[in-house]
C-alpha cells in the first residue's frame, strides 16, 4: 500500500462514523415505551462482557434520537429516579466506613455514592459518535431543567463527565478561513451569537480578507462541530464602533501593517456544553498564534457588547436608586424617544449621561457573588483583561440599541498584566480599568458602600451562561 | 468524502505540541524537594481561575518527568496520603445524608468521598500533552505497587480516569503498513510482544507483502503511540505453525485469493494503560475492516501461544495430580531432554501425550474466579472465540519451547456465534471448543468434578495483565 | 519532529504558494511599456543559468497580471511577431537537412522550426504558481483571437504545452461534497454552466443529500481550481425532466436504493483550457467510482440539453428545407406563442411534431466534418453513449425554452457497448440510438441522402467549445 | 490555513493508483514479440478517440515492464527507426514553407519535423502512473546509449518532455524527518550517494536529532519517489571534516544555537531524470526554508567531495605536465604508500603539497567547455557559491581516500553574492574563491595560459551526470 499516513486513515475512520450516523436516519425504529429503554440501560450497565456493549449503547442512543419530546422527558426522569446510587449498598458502605476508616471502605463509600447513571453515560459513550448524541442529550436536559430543578442532579453527572472529556488538554485550536469545509462554515453562520452573519457573502467578508482571522476550538471526536470560536479584526488602532469593522465598503489593510488585533465576536456553539469553559483558553491561545504569525502586533483588545446594560439602567431610573444623579436620570429619559440617536443635540445630552452610567454599571455593580453583573464583563475581566474604553453609539443594530442603547466596550489584554489582573479580580473582586474610564465615575461617595467579596468556593464561570452574551 | 482540512490543522497543532514537549528536555530545572511539588499540586487544586492552570499543570508534569526514582515514589506516597478525601468534610456529608436523604445531600456525599487526587489528575491533564505524561506516571505507579499495595487506592483513581479518557468511543482503528511514519513503526518493533521483530527488514516482511495486514488503535491525543496492535496474515487455510507465516522464504499469496485471516500477534503497547481493555474491540473491528476490504474472506482465526502451559504441566507431573494419566506423564518426562524434538520417535510419543494435556489445560483447568488459567485463552474465549485446534510443535523458538513446549492454539472467530460463545463463557464459564479438541480429553470422569462458577461481580479482564501473554 | 506526513508538508507548501500569490496584489508595480516586457522575455530565454530564472519568470507573469487590456493585446502580438522561430537558423537547418538526412540534421530542423515562445512559456512556468497565470493568459488570448485569427499560431503553442501539462495522467478525480472547502465550492457555483446554482442553499441541495454526487478533475498545481465537474443524481429510473431532479420539494432516496446514476450537468471551468479535453475521461472514471461505491447501480445515463435545437429548427421552418413535413411545420409554428406550453391541446400538437424534429436533428443533421451539429450530442456520442430518449418539455427554464423549446435528451452509457459505439461514431459517423428514438424519424426517404463521412485527421473535439453547451 | 480536504482525496487517489500498479505484477502476460508492441504503439498514435487510449497506454507500459533486456533494446530501436518524423510529410512541409513563409506553413513544418515518438510518449503518459514507468524507461535507455549513440535522438525526445513535465513549477520541496513514511525513508537509504547510510539506526541519526535537517523535491505524480534530496547539519562553524558531522558519539546542539547550515550530502535519486536539473533550485529553496525557521542562521556552506581529484592528480604526476612543481610531485608520491595518513610526518609533507594541487585543480583546470573539471565544483560554482576552503584529510572513508585522497571542500553560499558569482561563472568562466584558497596557488605564471571561454550555447548542466558526484 502506498503512502497513506496514519492520519489520513484516522480521519477517514472518524468521517465514516459520521456518515454512518447520518444514515441511521433511514431506518425507522419501532416506537418503544420508556420501559424498554430502561431495560436496555440496565442491560448495558450489568453486562460483564464488552463485546456487545458498543452495539447496545448505539441502539439506546439511536432510540433516544428518534424519541419525541415527551419520551425524552421521561428518559431524564428515569435517569434521575432509577439510576441514582443503590441506597442499600450506600447504607452498608457508610456503616463499613464508620466501622473502619480504611482506604478500602473509603473507596467503596465513594463508589456506592456515585449515581449509577455516571457509569451508564460512560458506557453510552462506547457507541461510535456517542459523544455527539450525549451532547445533544444534555442540551435537551438543560431545557427540561428550566421547569424541573430536580434534574440538576442528573445534570451534575453530565457536567462532571463532560468536564473530563472536554478537558482543555483534548481541545485543538484551529484557524477557520475561507478554505474551511462548508459544513463547518455553515455552523459559524448558525452559531454566531454577537453580530449576526446574514449569508455566505457576509461570512466571506468575515473570513477571507487579509485583515480578518477566525479561530475555533474543536474536539477530535466532534470533527464537524466547532465548540467555541472567536472572530478577529486586524486594525491599526482599537476600534470604537462595530461598523468600522463590518462595513461592506471598508478597504482591508495589509496584515503586516496591523498593530492591533480586535476580538469582536466570541460565540459558544454547543448548548449541550454550557458551563464547560473554553473561552479563557481560547483568547490566550489565539493571542499566541497571532503573535507568532504577525510579530508586529502590539495590542490585543476586544470590541464587546454590554448585554445587561439597558435592563440595569431601567432599574436605576427609579430616583430611590443611588447610582444615577437626578440630572443624568433626566438626560437618560431621552432614550425613550425611538429616534433619539438621530438628533445631534439629544445625542450629546445622552452621551454625557450614559457614559458615566456605563462606567458605574461596569465598575461598581455587583452580583450576590460579588462579581460585575454584566456577563461579558465578568468573562473578560475574569480572564485578566482591563476595562479600557466605553464607546458611545458603537453598535446601532436593533438588538444592541435594545440591550445597551448602542454602547460597546473595549477590554484590553495586556500580556504582562493578565495574570495580575486576573488575580486581583478573582481574589479581591477588583476591576482593573483605564484612568479615563475611572474618571467617568460620578457619585463616588454614594457607591463607596462595601462591595461584597467574591464568593470563594465556586470556580469562576468563565464561559457565559448564554451564547448571546459573550464577547 | 467527508474528511476535512480542519484536521490537517488539528494534526499539525498536536504534532507541534509534541515537538515542544521534546524540546523541554533542554531546559534544566532546579532540583525540587517533594514539598515544593505538594505545594504546587495544592495550588493547582485551589485555583479558581483557569488562566494559569495550564502552565502550572505543565510545570508539575515537567518536574515529575525530571524527577529521580525516589522522588517519584515520594510523589505517589504524597498522592495517597495528602490527596485523599477531606475527612471532616466527609464526616459532615455523612451526617447530612443521614439527616435527610435528598439529592443534594447525596451529591455532597459523593463529592466528599471522592479522593481529591481525582480532580488533581484531571487538572494535570490541562497541560498540553498532559495525557502522555500521566500514562507514564501510572506506568511508574504500577511498578511501585508491586512492593506497596496501599498504592492501589491511587491506582484506582488513575484507572477510573483513564477508563473515561480512553473510552472506546475515542479510539481510532488505523491500518499500519509500510508507508506509516517511521516513528510509529519503530514502536511496532519495540512493542511486539509475541513474535519478536528483529530489525526493519523483518518489520517490512510483516507489513509490506500483499497478504499481510496490521491494525492499531490510537487515541487522538497520543498520535505517535499505538495503544494495541494486531498482526494479520491472509492465508488459504488456518495455519498450524508460526513458521508458515514468518518464514523469510515463503511466497506471498494474492490478497484476493485469501480465504482466511489469521491473527497471529496481538500486543498491548502502553504499560501505563494496563487493565484498560482494547483487545476485544480491536478484533471485532479488524474483522469488519477486513471483510469490507476483502469480501472473499470466510474464516477468522488466531494462531496463539499458550503462555502458561509449561508451568501448569510441570505442576501436574506430580502423580497426586489428577489431570494426567501415568502413561502420559511418563511420555511427557521426555520433554526434559533438550533435544527431544529432533528425534522423530520421541516427538511422536510426546505428541500423543501433550495434545490431551493441552486440551485438559484449556478446557478443564480453572482459576479461583472460575476462568481458564491460560491468560490468552481467557482473552479470546472471553471475546467469544471458539477453541478450534491445538497444534503440536507449532512454534520452536526458545521462548515458546520454554513456555509451552512449542504448542500453539487456533481460536476461531465465527461471527454468527461470537455473541453466544461470549455469553456462555461469561455467564456460565463454558469453553466452546471444536469436537476434535474435545475428543483429545482423557480421564473425563476424573475431571468432571464441579468447576467453580465464574466470579460474578468483576468485569472480565479482557486485556491480559501482561503484554507478552496476548494473542 | 512529530508525525507530519510528507503530504501534509507538500500541501502546505502548495497552499503557501497560493497565499503568496494573492498577496502580490498589494504591491503596486510601476507601469511598464511593452518594450520592457519584451526585454525581460528575451532575458529569460537567453539565461544559461536557472538560478534567477524563477524570479524573472515570476516578475514577467506579475507584470502581465497587472497590465491593462491594451498591453495584454500588445503582449500577445509580441509573442506572435518576436518569438517565432529564428528564420535564418531555420533556413540553415533546412539546408543542412536537405544536404544530409541524418538524425542530427533532423533534430536541428525540428528545433529550429519550433517557435521560440514555446521555450519562453516553459520558462514562465518556472515561477511558483506560474501555471495558474498561464491559464489566465490563454483565456485572454482566446478572447483576442476572436478578432485576430493570426494569433492562432500563438495559441497553437499554448495548446501544445497545456496538452502536455494537463495530460490525463496528471489529473486527479475528486469527489466534491458539502464538506469540501468553501473556496472550491464557490467555484462550483460560479462555473455551473447548465442548470444555474442560485445560492449556497441550492448548492447544498446539489451536494449534500444522500442521492447526490459531484466529481471534479483537479490538477495538482491548481489546487483551488476544478477543471471540469459533473453533477450526478442517484435515481430509480432515467429521469424525463430536470424538475424531478432539482425540485426543492423532492424527497431524497437512500443511496443504496438507487439503480440509476444520472449525469445531469457537466461544466468546464477554465476557459483558458478550452480544447484540452477532460470530459470523456471524467464520465468513464466517475462511472467506475460510482460502481465501486454502489454496486447496485445498473444504469448510467445523462439528462442533457440540446443547445442548438431551436436555432436549427428555425432554419428548417423554410418550406424549402427537407427536414420537416408541412404538417409538422405548421404544428411547430405554435411555438411562436409565448404561452404555448400552458395549453394542453397546443402542447399535444407541438409534442407530436417536435419529437420527430428533434430525432431528425440528432440522427440526421451533420456538420461539414460529418458530425451531429449539436455539440452536446457530439460530446456524448463521441464518448460512446447511445441516444436513448428524447423528452418533451423536460426543462421549462427560460434558457432551455429559448435554446431547445424545453426538449432534453437522455444519453445512455452502457459499459459493454461504449467502445463499439465510440468506434462506430468516430470511424463511420454512425449515431447509435434506441429503437424508440429511431421510430420517431419521419421522411426517412428524404434524408437518406449521403451523409458526409466524418473528417478523418482531426481528433474528436470531445470537450465542447463552449462551457454552456456541455452535458 | 489554506490547505484543503480536496487533497486528502487527491492523495488517496494517487496512492490507490500506485497500489493497482503493484498488483499488476500478478497477471502474467503472454510473451509478445516486438512486432505486436509496434502495432500497439501505432494504434495508440492513430486513435482519434481517447476513450480507450488510457487502457491501451497502460497495456503498452505493462508489456514493457515485463519485457526482458533484449526486448527493451528492440523497443528503443523501434522508437528510433519507426517513430521518427514521416519523411514524405516533412519533405512536403519543407516545400510548402519554401513556397510561402506563412505561419501556417511554418506550423506544419514544425509539426512534420517532430518525431512521432514525442506524441507517442505523451500518449503513454495517459496511463495511470504512466510517468513512473516512463522514468524507468529512460533509465534503461540511458544504459543502452552507452553502447549505441544513435539512441541520443530518442533520448532527446524523452529529455524534452521530462523537462516540461518536471518543470520546477511542479516540484514540491518537502522536509524529511523521522516521522516520514518508511517507504520514502528506505529510498533515502538507497539513494544516498555521497556518505553511505548503513542501516535504519544510521538513518535516524541523520534525520532525528534537533541539529539535522533533510529536504527533498517531490513531483505530485511520483509521491513515493524523492527526486533529489539534501542533508543538512546545523553547526556553530563551517566543519572541516565529515567525521565531525557523522560521528555516532557526537552530542547534538540545540537548533536555536546554530549559526551555520552545512549541506553535506546531495543525491539525485532518479537515474531516469538525469540531466533534468533540480539541484540549484533545491539549495536556494532550502536556504530560504531554513532562514524562515531559524532566523539566527548566518552561514550556508557545503562540505563537499572532490570526486575527480585523484584521477586528475595521477595524470599530473607526469613531469611534462605543468600543474605541479617537481618538489610537490615528489611529496605527492608518498600517497602511493597505503598507510601514508597514519604517519604524522608523511601527513605534513603531503598536506603541504596536496592543498596547492587541489587549489590548482579547482581554480585552474578546465574542460573543453571551459568549466572546472570537477563535477561537484561545477555544480556549486554554477549555482553561485564561492570556493571557501580546502580541507585536508577531511574524509577518510575508503572511497574518499580513493577519489580524492581524503580532501574535501567547503563551498559558501552567501546570499547577497550568489547572483553575481553565478553570472561571473556562467558568463566569464570565473571561479570566485576565498583569498586563502587563492593563496594556495603556486606556479601562477605557468597556468596563466588563456583559459577557454565557457561554451555558450549549452545551458549549464547543473545536475551532475552521476549521482555519486554531487555535493
Amino acid at each position: 500500500m502506498n503512502t497513506s499516513s496514519i492520519f489520513g486513515d484516522m480521519l477517514q475512520t472518524i468521517a465514516k462514523r459520521g456518515r454512518k450516523l447520518l444514515s441511521f436516519g433511514w431506518q425507522p425504529l419501532p416506537a418503544d415505551g420508556i420501559g424498554e429503554l430502561e431495560r436496555a440501560c440496565e442491560n448495558l450497565l450489568s453486562r460483564r462482557g464488552e463485546a456487545s456493549g458498543m452495539a447496545l449503547a448505539g441502539d439506546i442512543l439511536e432510540r433516544w434520537r428518534r424519541s419525541a419530546q415527551d419520551d425524552r422527558r421521561a428518559f431524564m426522569a428515569m435517569l434521575l429516579e432509577k439510576f441514582g446510587p443503590d441506597p442499600e449498598r450506600l447504607e452498608k458502605a457508610i456503616e463499613a466506613y464508620r466501622g473502619e476508616r480504611s482506604p478500602q471502605t473509603l473507596r467503596e463509600l465513594h463508589a456506592a455514592a456515585e449515581p449509577r447513571r455516571q457509569e451508564l453515560i460512560r458506557r453510552l459513550n462506547l457507541a461510535p459518535n456517542g459523544i455527539a448524541t450525549l451532547v445533544r442529550m444534555r442540551e435537551a436536559l438543560l431545557d427540561q431543567m428550566a421547569s424541573d430543578r430536580d434534574l440538576e442532579a442528573v445534570d451534575a453527572d453530565f457536567s462532571h463527565l463532560f468536564g473530563s472529556w472536554f478537558n482543555r488538554g483534548f481541545l485543538v485550536l484551529t484557524p477557520i478561513d475561507w478554505s474551511a469545509p462548508a459544513n463547518v462554515l455553515e455552523k459559524i453562520i448558525r452559531y454566531e451569537a454577537v453580530h449576526e452573519i446574514g449569508d455566505w457573502n457576509e461570512l466571506r467578508r468575515r473570513l477571507d480578507p487579509e485583515d480578518r482571522r477566525c479561530f475555533a476550538f474543536f474536539h477530535p471526536q466532534l470533527i464537524d462541530e466547532p465548540l467555541i470560536f472567536v472572530e478577529v479584526a486586524l486594525t491599526k488602532s482599537i476600534p470604537g464602533s462595530i461598523s468600522e469593522l463590518l462595513s461592506e465598503a471598508r478597504a482591508p489593510i495589509r496584515a503586516e501593517d496591523a498593530t492591533t488585533a480586535t476580538f469582536y465576536s466570541i460565540s459558544n456553539c454547543q448548548d449541550g456544553l454550557r458551563g464547560i469553559s473554553f473561552g479563557n483558553f481560547l483568547i490566550k491561545q489565539v493571542v499566541e498564534e497571532l503573535r507568532r504569525d504577525l510579530p508586529k502586533l502590539e495590542t490585543f483588545a476586544t470590541l464587546s457588547p454590554l448585554p445587561g446594560f439597558s435592563r440595569w439602567l431601567a432599574s436605576e431610573m427609579d430616583p430611590a436608586s443611588g447610582a444615577l444623579s437626578d440630572a443624568d436620570r433626566k438626560s437618560l429619559e431621552l432614550l425613550g424617544h425611538p429616534e433619539w440617536s438621530s438628533d445631534p443635540k439629544t445625542r450629546a445630552t445622552v452621551e454625557a449621561a450614559i457614559l458615566p452610567a456605563a462606567a458605574h454599571y461596569l465598575l461598581r455593580t455587583r452580583t450576590q457573588r460579588g462579581q460585575p453583573i454584566d456577563p461579558v464583563a465578568r468573562f473578560h475581566l475574569g480572564n485578566g483583561a482591563r476595562l479600557e474604553r466605553i464607546n458611545f453609539l458603537a453598535d446601532q443594530s436593533p438588538r444592541a440599541m435594545r440591550q445597551s442603547h448602542g454602547v460597546m466596550v473595549n477590554y484590553l489584554y495586556k500580556l504582562d498584566d493578565i495574570e495580575a489582573n486576573h488575580e486581583a479580580f478573582v481574589e479581591r473582586g477588583e476591576v482593573v480599568a483605564a484612568a479615563a474610564v475611572k474618571r467617568l465615575l460620578r457619585n463616588e461617595r454614594a457607591v463607596r458602600r462595601a462591595l461584597p467579596a467574591p464568593e470563594p468556593e465556586k470556580q469562576i464561570e468563565s464561559s457565559s451562561q448564554n451564547r448571546e452574551l459573550t464577547s
